[in-house]
């Protein structure tokens, strides 16, 4: 063992990171060691504070650092709830600016599998909100896995008794793609849901 | 502003490393979000650990915990030094097991264009240990390039008056490789320093 044991710990918990494999861990290490101590602390207090000042909203558990979050508090009385998988998927609604209804977070997708049942999500709740807020629409965003599908599929038979909209987001063609390089099932999917011009 | 105000700080924290987009930082922060508590802190005290605990060697400047580093205390009078760039520059000599010599770490290589000059290299205590401790051998491994050179030429002529012997690295091709796809210099090296079957 070359490296001192406290800067090994380092790469490994960098390491444990998504998507950082052990080679980009080491450099990540070797570059704190570079740092000043001051931009060290930093790094560590800010994992600190978000992990004890974010925390799901608990009406439509997107992150948030004050409960009811920002999105609930400025929208009450919306109409419209997006549903997402996760907080991070309402990054592009946002950005886009279309949209300023409600969201709701499921917390994941049906993946019995993995054993994530409809009782490890949020579904109960939405079905809760869209009775008693007096819903009108629900836009399902749940992504275009077989395990979003059906999620989407459960949440679909759960609102069949009320009488709120149920969509999805269309599925086609993104902007800016060669159709040379598009997939089967997306151009399987553009083509049958082909619009009159 | 749709991210709580930790978060955004989370995530310019994560894109200030080296490697490390916008889209993976956001990654990287909401993947913490996830984790148990103890998991964050976890991360967050390794950093700290690591900042604190590891220091370069007062003797080569590799990273240590302790004083003079473990390699200086246990091959204390070797008389070959192997000098490189970076403290993690040693791994592959260590990981391959071939060398049971010093090391000397620079803390870089010239680069007059980003103001680093001669003085802010090891460079004069690289040469106070080669005649203090009467070393016979002084090996280059500094990579190769122009800059890397220009330091290798520069360390040459400061030992000239010494009796060290001075080698650098061997170039050429490297293990594996496919011929075709050998860059142009590794080319002419290797062909200029062929040597007989």
């Amino acid at each position: 063992m070359v490296e001192p044991q406290s800067l090994e710990k380092l790469i490994s918990e960098f390491a444990s990171l998504p998507g950082i494999g052990h080679k980009t861990a080491r450099r990540l290490a070797y570059h704190m060691l570079s740092r000043s101590r001051e931009r060290v602390v930093s790094l560590s207090e800010s994992l600190l504070a978000a992990a004890e000042k974010v925390k799901p909203c608990s009406v439509c558990h997107v992150y948030t650092e004050v409960d009811p979050c920002p999105l609930c508090s400025s929208r009450a009385g919306a109409k419209i709830i997006c549903v997402v998988e996760k907080s991070s998927d309402i990054l592009p609604f946002e950005n886009a600016g279309i949209y300023k209804g409600l969201y709701h977070v499921l917390g994941g997708v049906l993946s019995p599998l993995d054993g994530v049942g409809p009782e490890a999500l949020y579904i109960p709740q939405l079905v809760d909100r869209v009775r008693k807020e007096n819903i009108s629409e629900v836009i399902l965003a749940l992504g275009s896995s077989p395990e979003a599908d059906s999620t989407a599929l459960l949440i679909d038979c759960l609102l069949e008794d009320t009488n709120v909209t149920r969509t999805r987001l269309a599925r086609g063609i993104p902007m800016g793609s060669d159709l040379e390089f598009i997939d089967e099932i997306t151009m399987l999917r553009a083509f049958e849901s082909r619009v009159a011009l």
